[in-house]
């Protein structure tokens, strides 16, 4: 049984001021909330349709029908489970090795795609401006795929941040040196930009190393890739050479 | 002005069935259409919200009302423009390169994806299972950016098809060979899986080469990679050593 109240609170929390407010974010599926609560994430409310998870106080644990799971679900096929976790308060950069950083990146697929690059290759946080699309976008995380309870993502003003960091920067542009010919050290930061404009001025002029991702095509139209392609294809590069 | 009758026709191409009885599939938006004109793909009637494009035969051309196109359009934000093209026939496969096979890709996001990234590393041909997403789906369409226009994609049956292939087949599984490690020829098939269950038993078992993008997370919890993600990664790598 899920009340009114509920209903009204978990379908306000898709938008991200009133995650803001209540400090709460959705999680939905199996995978996703097993591995939030293996990170120790704090539960708040957790609501499935048959008995799933185990050792969940009944004071947190709402059985519900499928039909009121469609109505609280932010996807458009409900799965057999969703919750609420509290959205934890915000955590240190480890800045020791390579950070990635995302200029304006808006497209909630991209942000959990590349979460998941970050998961895989080892990055352990991101450093994101202020207007990259929220990590508790409950599309974002749905699209990370559980790599939300590993991956560290900070806002902050990214112009500043790279101002003061002592690292190489760097960022792609049409024009810089190919990744497959540059030499790619094991700390710095590399700056990806929004999917349409690509890195804003301000952080370009910042960037201290201008990289590029050769193309192939005997046509030569390709005017870009998609950013979270860009990044794979990046952080693979970067990470080849390092001892796995 | 748009009639009910051409209402009727263009929001059944949202479905494969009734692509492939008309024989005509949608694409929106100036960038993607223009490529498709440039490519001489063969425009049967084109929707424009202001004067775009030069050069259409007014019996093709129908100026229609904002209104109108988000009636028609298949995009939750409609654009200023809606085309049909024909589906071209079948062409012929140049497998004297490198060719990737798509083995029940699912998501249109990631097809289209995929086509951006082998428009990007000159792979002209992807041959794809017969349970691949529908190149001609809008939301592929739109995916590409344009690079449908210039990859040429076969369904076919994959099976047969590997069976056929005179050189090695590429697959990526856990227990590979690090793609950073192995020697990469230009000539092959790499075959891709579907986002669940991975190469099917079938064509796994026709893999001559197996290979794996090594994982670098100090958790190691990460389970797999978005298959658009791990295309990147694969063809950045099998690309990488060859002249561009």
């Amino acid at each position: 049984m899920v009340s009114k109240n509920q209903i009204k609170l978990i379908t306000s929390l898709q938008q991200k001021k009133y995650r803001k407010e209540h400090g709460l974010f959705i999680a939905e599926g199996r995978k996703v909330i097993q591995e939030l609560l293996d990170a120790s994430f704090d539960l708040h409310q957790l609501f499935v349709t048959e008995s799933l998870f185990e050792g969940i106080p009944s004071s947190k644990r709402f059985e519900i029908t499928p039909l009121e799971l469609t109505k609280i679900s932010a996807l458009k096929t409900a799965n057999n489970c969703l919750a609420l976790f509290k959205i934890p308060s915000d955590q240190k950069i480890d800045a020791s090795g390579l950070l990635l950083g995302l200029d304006d990146v808006r497209d909630p697929g991209n942000m959990g795609t590349i979460m998941r690059l970050c998961d895989w290759y080892g990055i352990t946080d991101l450093v994101c401006s202020e207007d990259t699309v929220d990590l508790y976008n409950p599309k974002v995380v749905q699209a990370t795929m559980g790599s939300i309870a590993r991956v560290r993502v900070h806002y902050l003003n990214l112009e500043s941040f790279v101002q003061d960091y002592e690292g190489p920067v760097f960022g792609t542009f049409m024009d810089g040196v190919s990744i497959y010919k540059e030499k790619l050290p094991n700390a710095g930061i590399i700056i990806m930009g929004n999917e349409a404009n690509g890195i804003s001025d301000k952080i370009a002029e910042l960037t201290t190393q201008r990289i590029a991702i050769p193309r192939f095509g005997s046509l030569q139209q390709t005017e870009s890739l998609n950013v979270a392609s860009a990044t794979a294809i990046i952080l693979s590069e970067f990470m080849r050479s390092q001892p796995s």
